[in-house]
């Protein structure tokens, strides 16, 4: 028994089985010892595992006996059959099937008998077809968790950049008027709580970017930063979180600048995920602040052009992992007995 | 006689000479071996590199005499005594000093005594003191070249990714109103053209990035997609010039991606910037397409805050003049006799 058995696994979901989902989740088990990964357990069709990998895979049943498995084989905790797959091609019993690992792992990880939560790639078209409202994943964990979706704040975080969206899925011609001091407020006191106890920063430091070219330049390109962004620094100022802002989104991502901070907040998505993206492609982590559980997620999607190619890269879903591990670390899990 | 001194010189303005523009301007000229520079002359006030560094420097009056210099001292074509000098502190002599180098960088470039012009930074409040009523020297450049501001269009170019901002300085806000069919495709042309003959690319791929999140989502996030950019993507198409979009501007980022296309143009400023940034603040390089002549610029202010201290970052300086250099050659620049 390695010492990693005394941690509780972690609950990766495989997300759709047609997807790159399964396989990547088994690449991620095959680089366990290159990386240092703790247990962990693929929640699924564990056909949908054998269809795209012929390693080992050990079908388990309860969370110690992923831990005691996984130093030989993948454990796979198999839910149901999917019916007939062929990567690439989505099904409804597929959708239904990530749904249920969904459940299921949200299930473990709150009642403790995993560490921590990460989510494969799912095809919203294909839950949407199954009878599924929420826009994404996320509002789902979070409603599973009883808090609503407005308290549950996107993170993307790679080795050099944490950014959060403040505006996510909405056109840009409305990121304007949807930017209030409140919302600024309420997004940066969760982020703040968050680098506090899950990623252990005692006094995080934040940045905020303007929204405007230059951060407005003195209210000559754009007023917001004066009229919406400004007051909610004070506001945050004045309750003790340590934050800068407005600052010209540009000159913030460069190296010397983005290491003086530990998150920082951005008006819109492409604002954040552009640089983001540029620096973090292949090792970056999407999480939910937030919540009562940790979640991490690679950040992309099923690949479905690629799936059952061997072709989909595991880095990401190696580093949600890793990152669900050591943000669990840091709000000190307790780890429940095994089911 | 080194070989290099078969080839004009490339004109280097300092900029403010209370700014950094002096010592970077030095600095490259001692970097000169280690980066394979081509003859340079730092055009401004000599009281203010001396001011800064104590190498060698050589005060010179024509191109011809400059290219011979290069190789033992720095070569200085000296203007005018910009007064009594304090680094971090413009004034405006030396706001006149800066134009007048711009102004001089220019006609040695447009005559061809000079291979190309490299520009240093400039305090736009300093030189708006004097009477200078352009919003950049962008737009004095296109003036003094006689052609049309808008004709000149800003390329930030990088070692794995060149972009071009379709709109710069407005708020973000004004974007999506802003931005037409013709707007693009002229643009789009311009850098096609620019991509052939100033970097010796035959057959350009563009992309073109997406201005909601998602590039629109087939129309969920915004409609600027297909009702503004697909059409100019078409009809780009239909002239022959490789263009591919709108594009997610997330995605296009990353290094896959990113590495398909010479060139990325986005809807807005820090669409286009804080990817860049994010990746080649030290050798990113700004620089203008559509001139009759070959301009690139540190992508940097004077940073007053840091001038004569010794520690700005020559490493963008150094970047502009190789590439005004590699731009030049590309262009089969034909050398006017020395003055």
């Amino acid at each position: 028994m390695s010492t990693d058995d005394q941690r509780c696994p972690i609950a990766v979901t495989m997300g759709d089985p047609a997807g790159v989902g399964p396989e990547v989740a088994a690449r991620a088990w095959a680089a366990r010892r290159d990386h240092d990964l703790p247990p962990f357990v693929a929640i699924g069709d564990i056909a949908a595992v054998e269809a795209v990998w012929d390693g080992p895979v050990a079908r388990i049943g309860d969370m110690g006996e992923a831990a005691r498995a996984f130093d030989t084989a993948l454990p796979v905790w198999h839910l149901e059959d999917s019916g007939p797959l062929t990567p690439g091609a989505p099904t409804p019993a597929g959708a239904t099937c990530a749904l249920h690992a969904l459940e299921t792992g949200i299930g473990l990880t709150r009642t403790g008998a995993s560490a921590a939560l990460v989510t494969g790639p799912v095809s919203k078209h294909a839950l949407h077809g199954i009878g599924y409202t929420h826009p994404g994943q996320t509002e789902f964990i979070a409603e599973r968790c009883g808090i609503t979706a407005t308290n549950a704040v996107m993170m993307l975080a790679g080795p050099s950049l944490r950014v959060v969206p403040l505006t996510v899925h909405i056109p840009l011609a409305e990121v304007a008027e949807r930017l209030t001091p409140d919302l600024i407020v309420a997004k940066a006191r969760m982020v703040a709580r968050g680098l506090s106890r899950d990623f252990g920063i005692a006094e995080p430091r934040i940045a905020i970017a303007g929204l405007n070219p230059h951060a407005g330049e003195s209210g000559q390109l754009g007023d917001e930063e004066i009229r919406i962004i400004a007051p909610a620094v004070a506001q945050l100022a004045e309750e003790g979180i340590e934050v800068d802002g407005p600052l010209a989104a540009d000159a913030l991502f460069a190296p010397g600048i983005r290491s003086q901070y530990d998150a920082i907040l951005c008006c819109y998505h492409d604002q954040a995920l552009a640089p983001f993206k540029a620096l973090h492609f292949h090792d970056g982590v999407n999480l939910t602040l937030g919540l009562p559980i940790i979640r991490t997620s690679p950040d992309h999607g099923t690949a479905f052009d690629i799936a059952g190619m061997g072709k989909a890269d595991a880095g990401p879903t190696i580093a949600a992992i890793a990152m669900a591990a050591r943000m669990a670390a840091a709000r000190d899990s307790a780890c429940a007995p095994a089911q």
